[in-house]
């Protein structure tokens, strides 16, 4: 194996997440003030509730990590330019569709520290908004005349749905396993993240590269997503404009959950968990004693780094590029995130 | 003018609404069975929850005139075919999508003398499914290959969105006029059926039938609209499988209501209206009466009749066809329904 495993102590010294996140955010701020220039161009309406919902949303921030792959991925490929910002801007939409019916799926009220959509606005809004940048985000794709690129986008929003869907299935299900966790986990966040690095490096055409940053953005998408579903029991410390417990409170099964049931020691143990997540009342401050008792964060985050391991590879099978190296940091990076 | 209007006495023998849809569907069984095919064929995933709730809705009926309207076109400009059926499949799920969201949105609880998908499901389940009914008709869309159709069609979805937002602005809103009213028919409905028409029309590449057609499509559309509208207030008798006074009870501004409104007689008059569409308490029964009393059954539908020309003014263009002379009859009795 040519790279080490991302661990705790491999990495000391090494740019933190938000620092890679930061760097690959500076090389690629040209192309990103573009593709938010396309994205603002296209929430435009003349019905007044889209761009103040669809705005309340993309200014709220966020990390850009999905755009930034696409861009990334097109400039690595030599297929930056137009095209590469309207697919950034396209995933970027489909992202947003997602989260505006996903918080109102899941009953939110906070997201990255403000007010969710579904709150400021409504259900009904939040739905038809979705629906708007969803249709939004197809017709940016079309522009670009890439027939494969459109397909596999549009099989990846199925993929997502179907995630959704299944997420929403296993909520409240104690017995869910890790491997129907990491299938929910790979078709609602990492297809997106392995969509957009493909449209990005196939911009223009067909790209030797496409495969590999499929690959790259596939595996750090998981990771991604398995260090967000710890950070959601707190495991690595408060990280700004992201609130604890709501995974508990919405029974939804993550891997820090599925790792501490199987660890219980008891009977009582165990059905603490199980009556927590079959709709009972449940202390978070009880969930988080037995998490932290087993070590289950640094359970979670081994999972993480063994994906993210895999986008490394991926990556180090791409041809010499500055933004390779922020790409491999980003991955490394990822798995260690909160510590 | 060539064409005579649509009035009631004009068409004593001529096809009922019903009869023209069935003579269309009977001219084109064959290509819509293997239209429906290809619906199930798509509706497929590993995701058991998501053939459930698509099927039960598809299943549920419908007069499947999108799908008719797209194959129809297609067969008047020798576009039939594989990719017509592809195109018709994705009209057809758009639709499903939309109704699917618009149930979660307006609280519904039958549609069809169906219970609807988010009774029997959940509002969670209905968002999440019609996303994935969204996306998977894009995925066909690009099967053909054909770009000016998808970009119509991605344009069209969004135009959709626009108009279901634009309706919730105007609920409630006793001061909506007709012209609103319009533009959110013509966003909500027309919308569909002119992408359809345009997009059969379109389905091996560009047709020189392709704007008639949409001009017939959105005509007809809007006509319809006004037709549904009216039969939700009861005008023109029991339809089977739809129920009245939805509309009401949502404080839906329809054009019997803004016509009604507009014929208040007294201050008394226009306070029923006002308190029953700013949310207090009233009877259906005396909004009947009013609309009953001062013929806006009539007036209603004679609105629909002048769309309803107009679409038979588009199709008049088109070449000699027995699907022509069905359309023809469609458009005509459209604006006739209920009688």
């Amino acid at each position: 194996m040519a790279v080490a495993a991302p661990s705790r102590t491999d990495h000391l010294g090494k740019p933190s997440f938000p620092e890679a996140a930061a760097a690959l955010k500076t090389m690629l701020e040209d192309e990103l003030a573009a593709t938010n220039e396309v994205i603002l161009d296209h929430l435009g309406s003349q019905v007044s509730l889209i761009p103040e919902v669809a705005t309340h949303l993309i200014q709220a921030g966020g990390k850009r990590l999905r755009p930034l792959m696409a861009l990334a991925a097109a400039e690595i490929s030599g297929a930056g330019g137009q095209n590469a910002r309207y697919l950034a801007a396209a995933v970027e939409l489909i992202h947003a569709a997602t989260l505006l019916h996903d918080d109102v799926v899941d009953d939110s009220a906070l997201r990255r520290g403000f007010k969710t959509a579904n709150v400021v606005f409504g259900n009904k809004e939040s739905v038809l908004v979705g629906d708007f940048l969803f249709a939004r985000a197809f017709e940016l794709m079309v522009k670009t005349g890439q027939l494969p690129v459109l397909d596999r986008l549009s099989r990846a929003s199925c993929t997502i749905s179907e995630g959704e869907v299944l997420q929403l299935e296993t909520q409240g299900n104690i017995g869910a396993t890790e491997a129907m966790h990491l299938d929910v986990i790979r078709a609602k966040t990492a297809t997106l993240f392995e969509a957009a690095a493909q449209a990005g490096s196939s911009a223009c055409g067909p790209s030797p590269h496409a495969e590999a940053l499929a690959s790259y953005g596939a595996n750090f998408g998981i990771a991604y997503q398995l260090v967000d579903d710890a950070l959601d029991y707190g495991l690595g410390g408060q990280v700004r404009g992201k609130s604890v417990g709501d995974d508990f409170r919405e029974r939804k099964m993550t891997m820090p959950v599925i790792l501490a049931y199987r660890a219980a020691r008891s009977d009582e143990e165990r059905g603490f968990w199980e009556a927590a997540f079959g709709g009972g009342e449940a202390s978070f401050e009880e969930a988080r004693r037995l998490i932290d008792r087993d070590r289950i964060g640094e359970a979670a985050l081994h999972h993480a780094e063994g994906f993210a391991e895999e986008a490394v590879r991926a990556a180090e099978s791409l041809p010499e590029h500055p933004l390779k190296e922020v790409l491999v940091s980003l991955a490394v990076s990822s798995a260690a995130r909160p510590f």
